[in-house]
């Protein structure tokens, strides 16, 4: 099969890949499309030590399930020949594994991640994933939609991990395709949110979802709120090593900035606002299918509006260098 | 009367300071004790550019308590002539401040601070304080267990802040001062409390409280955990920049790290384990007095034993350069 392959700092479209065998509770899927996250940007730069197919934002088609336990063919049943999207984070679900036996599959110190971490990715014909990582996608749904669950559960996360309230104020620092999923998903409550972005055209189209924006610094300088008092919640979508000092600034005392952007560089910053002010800064990563699925459907959440370019995957080196040129933001690729 | 004074980078004991007098709804307190905090070392280093007279962790009597109206001669009824400790941030509690109105006084933007902001502080005869902020002190607490009641109030902030579970592994990082009382605070619920520290003879009095200890490092060299798994909390207490990047290896994916040290200095570390863990870092500073009283009353938590040495307020230099020293925790100042 053809697959994007990242080796030895090099990425290259492999026409005879070995076409990948599921394991006993696995299904094998035949991609349609993928997009392009930063993480394979990173990736790509050699910054996360990952060799292999990359990608991981994917929608596709189930072929086969493997294995004949009970769940194996309910499985089967359930998945064979539908349209899914599927959970990255391959989990051991053993018994004596805490993480995923608390609900932390996510956290599962010997899981494997589809295209980042020990498992071939998406930018191929077919992936493997264990079935209990796929979720069918409604008709209403389409396949450019679908690729969006994957970046738009990570920003559900961040309902999962705190309160927000409709009265809370909130900025999204970053107009990133980060920034604009975080800013639609907390605008959903009711509460007023503003994006702080250094691209007047990206801005733009946060301001078509009803997000209040504010252009700051230019493109190589520092981001900086321009007065107005300090927010309830600041998330951090930046991705630049700057991105947590500048939130700092910008959240009020005993406020929460989430964390989005995973820096490869060092940061530096005075922490000691944190203990004064008493902020909690939350870590967040990969989320819940199910709300993203269920938003996309209900079209409480516009993706179409984010996709900057489409390739097919013979295309694929091409996309990868059309989606790190300034102003793009989500480049999809065809299989 | 006779105060100490941080002025012009220099500490000095002033002999002819004036009086302070109490404003309406304040009280005047003849000081008894006054403990050395961390804090005050880094005033005396010129790191917070405070200039004034220091000290904030007292207990005194009150002398009389100013204004007319029924309030204030409620407290004079109530305070006048008992032994009181008092929160240290005074705040504006006006009808239009969010945060006084909204049970945040301890970070009222207009707020000052007993002997660190704007407000002259406890190394003097006589200090004052608003009525809101005094706590009488029960007979059963004595003045030098009374001067831990500010520090161990800001252990409880912690128990404010998150839920601790019994069953929660937790790691206070540092053998100080706050690591001390963190540990015991930490422990009240029948959770496993580990402390990691450098010095063995600080270790040991956790030790008789039940802690269980690590020595790590040595003076100079960064902390390193060994072995053992990661846990559920750290509470970082080391007065390093360090620290965060310590605590960060020592917490589980989706632990929490309080931190509590207010460094002066920037700190260098990688964010990213913080997002791709999500880790919660919770800043953490002054916390509730009620519950410090309650614990010092009935006996469940021991400061005693982290007396290393007492002075009067005419020795007061020599007590500073004393709590400097290596190994030393509380030196208290009998005024």
């Amino acid at each position: 099969m053809r697959a994007l392959i990242f080796e030895r700092g090099m990425l290259r479209l492999e026409k005879e890949y070995p076409e990948p065998a599921p394991g006993e509770g696995e299904a094998l899927i035949r991609v349609s499309q993928v997009g392009i996250c930063n993480t394979d940007v990173e990736i790509v730069r050699g910054y996360l030590g990952f060799e292999g197919v990359i990608g991981h934002e994917f929608v596709g088609v189930v072929e086969q399930v493997s294995g004949e336990r009970e769940v194996d063919m309910q499985a089967r049943e359930r998945f064979t020949g539908r349209r899914v999207v599927g959970e990255i984070n391959a989990a051991c679900y053993r018994a004596d594994c805490g993480y995923c036996q608390q609900g932390m599959a996510s956290h599962c110190p010997r899981r494997t991640t589809l295209g980042i971490g020990e498992r071939d990715g998406a930018f191929a014909d077919f992936l493997t994933l264990p079935v209990q990582n796929l979720h069918l996608v409604p008709d209403e749904v389409s396949d450019e939609e679908a690729v969006f669950v994957e970046p738009l559960a990570a920003n559900f996360e961040i309902l999962e991990q705190m309160h927000v309230r409709p009265t809370d104020r909130v900025v999204v620092l970053g107009d990133g395709k980060m920034g604009q999923l975080a800013a639609q998903v907390l605008a959903l409550n009711g509460c007023k949110v503003m994006m702080l972005g250094r691209h007047e055209e990206k801005l733009a189209l946060a301001r078509q979802q009803g997000i209040l924006t504010e252009l700051v610094g230019v493109e190589g300088e520092h981001a900086e709120p321009r007065g107005g008092e300090r927010v309830d919640l600041v998330v951090e979508c930046t991705g630049s090593e700057d991105g947590l000092e500048m939130a700092l600034r910008l959240v009020r005392p005993r406020g929460t900035v989430i964390l989005k952007s995973t820096v490869a560089a060092r940061s530096s910053l005075h922490l000691a606002p944190i203990v004064i002010d008493e902020i909690r800064v939350q870590g967040s990563r990969c989320g819940p299918f199910a709300p993203a699925l269920r938003a996309l459907s209900q079209r409480r959440v516009d993706v179409r509006s984010l996709i900057s370019d489409r390739y097919t995957l013979d295309e694929a080196l091409a996309a990868f260098e059309r989606a790190v040129q300034p102003g793009v933001l989500k480049v999809l690729v065809r299989i």
